[in-house]
């Protein structure tokens, strides 16, 4: 079984805030407002690596930082048909004012869609969000009060490090492996909760094709997951927008297929039709499901009614089953791309992750060197990656980076790594000869941000 | 002058917290999450005319209640060819991630915007929201620690309170008259919460046409309150969804313009366009932007990216002045139509303002009777409104009802005001009859909804 390396020891002794820390002394701030901000805000910092976007996003970069999804395959003249008529026949609707709880006939279809990971839900339990970023947001205003611990898979998906921070919880990792969250892991990280004292809220997992780290949890594991959660009185938030992307057709059953009581279920478009009409939705017991209904109003009203009903015409109209496989056959093609370019180039002492679906290859690079810092020589190079520290809540991560492979053609993602092996077989080189590279401080999570989410 | 009944006392001796009160003593609470809860969720709770919603929004019933635009004169069958290019030559970047600051050009139009109401602003400080109501929360996110004050108008925006009751600020109202927000009060205000030892992190502030009460902020107050403002160190958020819908095409100069180092201003197109798409915005100073634009990644991610690409696409390709215009006039119509039936058929003893843009009227009805116990009569009566006490968070308003006339036409709105008059009519009778015919409790914020918002 391949270890993802270090994951074994990131469940710390003592229990770390996320919260970043303030600017450092010395540093005058020049911000007039600096004295009235709330206290959650101090965590709110701008991932480091944002600035070099700008750069990585010019055209000779290569990109396997970004997570946006290719949507090349979608069929745009069908769809700017249908949107039109929906504009004419239906446009004082769709540009109307909505509920907060999310158009029925998107909810019903909402709950077919779930049936295919085997959930039975009823629609009025179905909470559609300004993507799932905000059922995520949603879910930890719901449960999350200041210095309460959410556990998290370590490495975890930044967006939702991100929202833990702004509420000011507190992210305790749990180890996987190539089999996703490890048992043994997650019920250390309960007891050593239990010992300092503090309230766990909820467990986030994402069991499918994680997001960064590219593994699937066992079918095999799921039940005992569940029943340490539920013994331990720990709700469990599964949050699965790539679920739908096993790239031999193959779906797992969701953790709330078997525990509808005990988990709160996020789900998204972004990833199986368009991520830029923001359209997800939160599974989520009853009560649960009418406390979010008030908790999204007080966000944003109501979702954006055109979106849902697009997003509904589609489904109804379009074979949305048949573009999830053509989605999905791309982005096979593009992860046989990149794990056979990494067998081919990466230098030795590196392994990665085998994703079977999904959009992402985690990678562990040789002790000494440090991925954060390498970075700007990798885009000077003309590739661009995470680096692992903004999935980690606790700094960990510096030895790790997210590939994504999910938008550039195979070709691309080919030289990326091409690219990458020769910086990082520099990187090495340099190691060797003079120890670590840099010394890197312990920072808390970074933001996130479409180019990394 | 006219003065909006009770607003003059309205500004308590003791603080009280707008969270509302946990469940009755004595209810058993089915809820198996109950205690899993964050503080904050205590106080989100249901508004609870929204059960009244389901009835009051049958055909039979006139709702003055809603504050849903009346998009009757959208030029629906150029927007749906427009939106049909749209997706044709854009879909790519349509459908697909944006950033969480929102698109350059679409924040070049808005300060074209702007400049109508004499701002003067640089695109980067204008960050794209799903909504104002979007703004609003995530202003009170970045400023409001549990149990810091907010001013606010009393009565204010009910989705306002929302915000600020879901990160546990504490509202205290400042009285208004027919010229808005009284500078006196304010001072007042800000010496009151100065002796409790509290800190207030911002007024907020409806200037133009204000939801609840129909009045405006004269233009000779303004420089005033900002002075106020700057002097005690107290930011000012400016809520101006209203501002171009001035039934003589006035406009008045935004609080903004004059002061842009101490102004948030938060703006919207869901009164002058299209309120279904939830695109809003907000002004900050460059300091604040920046962690509003990390505030929205945690939140959403990005706003909506075909949604913006519609508003700009509307914005370069169609005559929006002349539909503000438009707007305007037929909202112009049903103010005239609802105040000459409230001339003509509410009993003595009532009061109301005379709105000169906006969607509302604010009536004031005589000692004794209470809106939100006769709403219920009302509704059986076929006429629906929004009791005061929704946009107060002290449990002020039972003698006030917000009635809307943007959405009915003149016609209906005439023919729901007699029924009103009608129900009042009964109700007073009661009261000379009885006293007063009910006890009702003091209770916290109810939650916004479309229909009360």
């Amino acid at each position: 079984m391949v270890t993802l390396d270090g994951l074994t020891d990131n469940t710390p002794a003592e229990v770390p805030m996320t919260v970043s820390p303030p600017d450092r002394p010395g540093r005058h701030n020049l911000d007039p407002h600096v004295t009235r901000y709330a206290a959650r805000t101090a965590g709110m910092t701008a991932s480091e690596i944002r600035a070099l976007f700008a750069v990585a996003s010019r055209p000779e970069v290569v990109s396997l930082a970004g997570g946006m999804p290719n949507l090349a395959a979608l069929p745009l003249d069908s769809l700017s048909t249908q949107i039109a008529d929906l504009i004419a026949e239906d446009g004082l609707v769709a540009l109307q004012y909505g509920s907060a709880h999310g158009i029925p006939l998107l909810r019903e279809q909402i709950c077919e869609i779930m049936a295919l990971e085997g959930i039975s839900a009823h629609p009025d339990d179905v909470v559609v969000t300004v993507g799932s970023q905000m059922g995520l947001d949603m879910v930890t205003r719901l449960f999350c009060d200041p210095g309460d611990v959410v556990l998290a898979e370590g490495p975890s998906y930044v967006g939702a490090l991100g929202s833990f921070a702004a509420y000011q919880a507190q992210v305790i990792h749990v180890a996987m492996d190539d089999e996703g969250l490890q048992p043994e892991a997650l019920r250390e990280a309960l007891a050593q909760v239990a010992k300092a004292g503090k309230r766990v809220k909820f467990l986030y997992t994402i069991p499918n094709f994680h997001n960064p780290a590219g593994v699937t949890l066992a079918a095999s594991r799921r039940p005992e997951i569940l029943e340490i959660c539920r013994s331990h009185g720990v709700l469990v938030v599964e949050d699965n927008p790539y679920g739908l992307l096993g790239f031999e057709g193959q779906t797992y059953p969701a953790l709330r297929s078997t525990d509808p009581d005990n988990v709160v279920y996020l789900g998204s478009f972004s990833k199986t039709f368009a991520s830029g009409l923001r359209v997800g939705w939160v599974l989520a017991p009853h009560a649960v499901r009418e406390k979010l209904v008030l908790a999204a109003e007080s966000a944003t009203l109501c979702p954006p009614t055109l979106n849902q009903l697009i997003v509904s015409r589609y489904l109804s109209t379009h074979d949305w089953k048949g573009q999830i496989k053509t989605f999905r056959e791309n982005y096979r093609e593009r992860r046989d791309a990149i794990t056979s370019a990494l067998e081919q180039y990466m230098p030795a002492g590196c392994s990665w992750t085998n994703p079977d679906g999904g959009f992402y290859v985690w990678v562990t690079v040789p002790e000494g060197v440090d991925t954060k810092a390498m970075l700007p020589r990798a885009v000077t190079a003309r590739v661009a990656y995470a680096s692992g520290t903004g999935f980690y809540a606790d700094g960990f991560g510096s030895r790790q980076m997210r590939l994504s492979y999910c938008y550039p053609t195979p070709e691309r993602i080919k030289e990326g790594v091409r690219r990458l092996a020769a910086v990082l077989e520099a990187e090495m080189d340099l190691v060797r000869t003079f120890g670590n590279v840099s010394m890197r401080p312990i920072s808390g999570p970074e933001t996130p941000s479409p180019d990394t989410a």
